[in-house]
């Protein structure tokens, strides 16, 4: 292998892979990165056997070859040099020479044989979105994903094809850690093919979150057996599926509710922030008094303090008070774009629905708690 | 009390104390902050009892009064403030109750007298200079006091009053760790009267960082018995000296060198940054070989490969090979701002002198090491 290659390319390329590779596991090939040079450029591979990255980069190959060293090192080497060119070169007994401006770095290897192979993957159906809409999708669903829960079926993102209001098909990915839900969903072209009982785990949500940067450019997805196959141009994420067995979530998504709050979205986030400083356990139920035309926030906290907030809304339906876990609502707030939230609830322990009034892309469920 | 105070000047005073609190003490009132409201504006004075801080801000006071609470907790509440005006009004049962917008805050309190005492200070001497220039001595300095080091006139920094090479006062500050050693000096008007034997301690170091914002106001140093006092507009900074013997740094400071060294500073710092990716162990010598027109840097890591960096240098006297540790070299790198650096080695084991050769004000020692 030698090839020349745009620093800022390269970087590019390996911080992708900073979050598939595994740094703390015994098989050091998990903390690696593969590269395979051939005639039309730098193909950098990584994985950790549950998800995989295979990403093409342009290169000027001067000798095909092929090399794996560790990604972590490489990475922030690449990221420190000043000028604009790498060369890149294999040596004798597994050595990758990695020289730019007057640097020259040569890192221990190992040969592409020891490197884990990529899974066979036969897509039995693809599905099509845009880049920006799978983004929102992951976005607005991932940190309702249970973590390490002994209900092995929360451990993971349940996805799902369905007809939107319009007839149109929509992809939609659900999560929950049964104290609250979020369900995304967006337009696609193709079908969502997927085995029953399979979810993705949150490895995968995480760097999807990293690899999907754009917003109008189509990516793929393809679904195998116990698999799933991102592919936007030039770069391959591969993931293996939990097989866990989802809860049916349509029975907690409350279908109407018959007290309707509608609330300043930035002016309700900054205000919880507030709220949040006197909460000191996250697990504590704040008391939100919902009135005709206010909402009043309270906290009494003996060591803390107290706090009461108050804010303007628009209220349909009787007053109401109920408990609710501060947290919750700021990470829903954080995911969604409109200038209000509508939050709507039968009564003070049902399940709240809340949303965009604006879009109708996702709703988020949150579970009231008991009040002191 | 009762008061009215702007919420950028409350915050920016509750931000200087975050510092100087002591969250983790078994006492409480050393995360407190004490609000004084006289007719003038509000006081806000911390403690941990080694260092103490006292702000004044302005105020429309309505009634005097005094009341300390929890400084973190509020510090947080104001920075999320959306309003311009806060109301702060003690209540019947040592509780401060803020109030902003919509938002109310009753924070638990203490009474005054809980509050520790501010100790007497009586200065024997005191000395002026640029808050810039004293900012540089604290930055230049700091990072080479020992840590919790076992001789114990290693862990503070050491003041004394000199005459520069232009017959001038200049307060000179010293610090070592005994591997490398700062020393940084600046002119000053009035006297440096310490008592011997004292030295300012890590947190009265990292307080006078955050604290010497400005550049060009004249602070006031006050010299009393184990303690000194910074003042500047508005606000008095004041920590206690340890009681500790600081080497006579004569002896290490080489008073010449066959081997001087001009190296372009940046290019210095960004290929040490690179090397440092292959520095597993901080305390591992890396080889510096001085050359002709060259400086070349190496480092050989079984584990992580080999790095080989060279740039071009001015170099008068021979050549000569020197290990040191890469941190301390970055370190100082940080602190000068000359568009080179001045390296001079009598030989290579011998202690290496490093300054801003465009700079009288500050220089600096580097022990080498032995290459295995």
């Amino acid at each position: 292998m030698d090839l020349y290659i745009d620093r800022d390319q390269l970087a590019v390329g390996l911080s992708r892979v900073q979050g598939v590779i595994e740094r703390r596991s015994t098989f050091p090939m998990l903390s690696h990165v593969l590269f395979h040079a051939h005639k039309d450029g730098l193909r950098v591979t990584a994985t950790d056997t549950e998800v995989a990255y295979i990403g093409d980069l342009p290169a000027n190959v001067q000798q095909p070859g092929e090399l794996a060293v560790d990604a972590s090192n490489l990475f922030a080497m690449v990221r420190a040099y000043g000028d604009t060119t790498v060369h890149m070169k294999t040596l004798p007994g597994n050595k990758l020479d990695v020289s730019c401006g007057r640097s020259e770095v040569r890192l221990p290897g190992a040969p592409a044989s020891e490197f884990p192979a990529m899974p066979a993957f036969d897509p039995r159906g693809t599905a099509r979105l845009s880049e920006g809409a799978l983004r929102r999708l992951v976005d607005q669903t991932s940190f309702a994903v249970a973590s390490e829960d002994h209900r092995f079926g929360l451990n993971g993102a349940h996805l799902e094809e369905r007809k939107n209001a319009a007839g149109e098909r929509v992809l939609r990915i659900v999560a929950t850690d049964g104290h609250r839900l979020s369900a995304a969903e967006a337009r696609i072209e193709g079908e969502v093919a997927l085995s029953p009982r399979m979810l993705v785990p949150r490895k995968a949500l995480a760097v999807m979150k990293k690899l999907l940067e754009g917003d109008t450019e189509t990516v793929e997805l393809g679904f195998g057996e116990g698999a799933i196959r991102l592919q936007r141009a030039g770069q391959t994420f591969w993931f293996r599926l939990l097989d866990g067995e989802f809860p049916d979530y349509s029975a907690v998504v409350p279908k109407e509710g018959k007290h309707v709050a509608i609330i300043g979205r930035e002016e309700l986030s900054s205000t919880l922030k507030r709220v949040a400083i006197l909460v000191q356990d996250r697990a504590r139920a704040v008391k939100f008094s919902f009135r005709e035309a206010e909402l009043e926030i309270q906290v009494h906290n003996v060591d803390r303090g107290e706090i009461v907030e108050s804010l303007p809304i628009e209220l349909e339906g009787e007053p109401i008070v109920a408990g609710f876990n501060v947290r919750y609502m700021q990470d829903i707030l954080a995911v969604t774009k409109g200038s209000t939230i509508r939050l709507e609830m039968a009564h003070p322990l049902a399940p709240c629905l809340v949303r965009d009034p604006e879009s109708d892309e996702a709703f988020f469920v949150v579970m009231p708690m008991r009040l002191d």
